[in-house]
């Protein structure tokens, strides 16, 4: 079983988030950028408009990291999985999704939502948002904060459940800050978690 | 905005597992099928080897029920989410993306993952695991822990991004051990967390 092009040479891939699981964009491979994606680790496509090889994120520094690559039974779809660096779209969006003709209460997953959030405000700062307000201040004061939870956490457990819950989640919120602000996308830190597992 | 059919009348749609993220299979719609899919709610793509609309699991049972319909930022690839009866692929897997070139190990349920592997080493603890030890040792040990991990966690940011992957993933190790040793459900703190998307 290979992989198989087109008349054109072409193969869709879809690019899924190994950390969200949501499925970013859908973008074509000719031979070439298969074998650059898979040499490299960083997604390449073929522009079918501007007719050339394109490195994701090369401009715009949206890079998606390879994690894994598969195709379809045929042989003729392939999927990635990336962790992306930013967001996918042109358009500023995490995904390019966006246009609903209908819509699901997808399943929960709650880190990963959490995140996208977290990095709108970086990329879209709100007034009033203490989101925005972090990333304005900087690192220094985003890691006084982590300092400060965790010492919460601590207290929080020493007292009763619902205090844990509260103050854990306020630790989680912060750090998430804080691999925003580093640039760190969420599919790294769960790359290191997987390690835990063993 | 609206969905661009090819040359063909065609587009690509990928369609995705309402309950587990995965990506299930990619075929093609023209514009009947795309209407009949919104309408029915049931999947139906247009074969292109057979040159004929094709209600998915008309004849096998294995149908999709959309949850989610979603076209992206240039109108030329549809994403719908589904709820998956029986399984996606005719050669009898759940996804047909089972043509492994490079594999990931890391996934959207990381945390759930951990929690549970977690959550399995206090309800069965295993000789010479850290986290077994941990459990033994108790609540003030496992405190201390998330204490001196998050102080890891400022200084490998001021660092460099690997470490501060690093120490963030064994800060939240250590915080999932703490709310397994506290009993408090996986689900108690996502609740909490989705308060925090506001």
């Amino acid at each position: 079983m290979e992989i198989k092009y087109d008349a054109n040479g072409l193969v869709p891939a879809i690019a899924q988030d190994i950390a969200t699981g949501e499925v970013l964009m859908l973008a074509y491979m000719n031979e070439e950028t298969v074998k650059l994606t898979l040499e490299t680790n960083i997604a390449h496509y073929y522009s079918r408009s501007r007719k050339e090889i394109w490195k994701k994120g090369a401009t715009s520094g949206n890079s998606q990291e390879v994690k894994g690559f598969y195709y379809d039974c045929d042989g003729d779809t392939i999927l990635i999985k990336v962790s992306q660096t930013g967001v996918a779209c042109h358009t500023g969006t995490y995904s390019c999704f966006t246009n609903e003709l209908k819509s699901s209460t997808a399943n929960k997953n709650t880190i990963g939502d959490l995140y996208k959030v977290v990095l709108d405000r970086k990329l879209n700062p709100v007034e009033g948002s203490y989101t925005a307000y972090l990333f304005d201040e900087g690192v220094d004061k985003i890691l006084k904060k982590v300092g400060e939870e965790s010492a919460e956490v601590i207290i929080g457990a020493k007292n009763n459940k619902e205090e844990l819950v509260y103050e854990a989640s306020d630790l989680v919120y912060h750090l998430l800050v804080l691999l925003v602000n580093e640039g760190v996308p969420l599919g790294s830190l769960y790359e290191e978690l997987a390690k835990r597992m063993k």
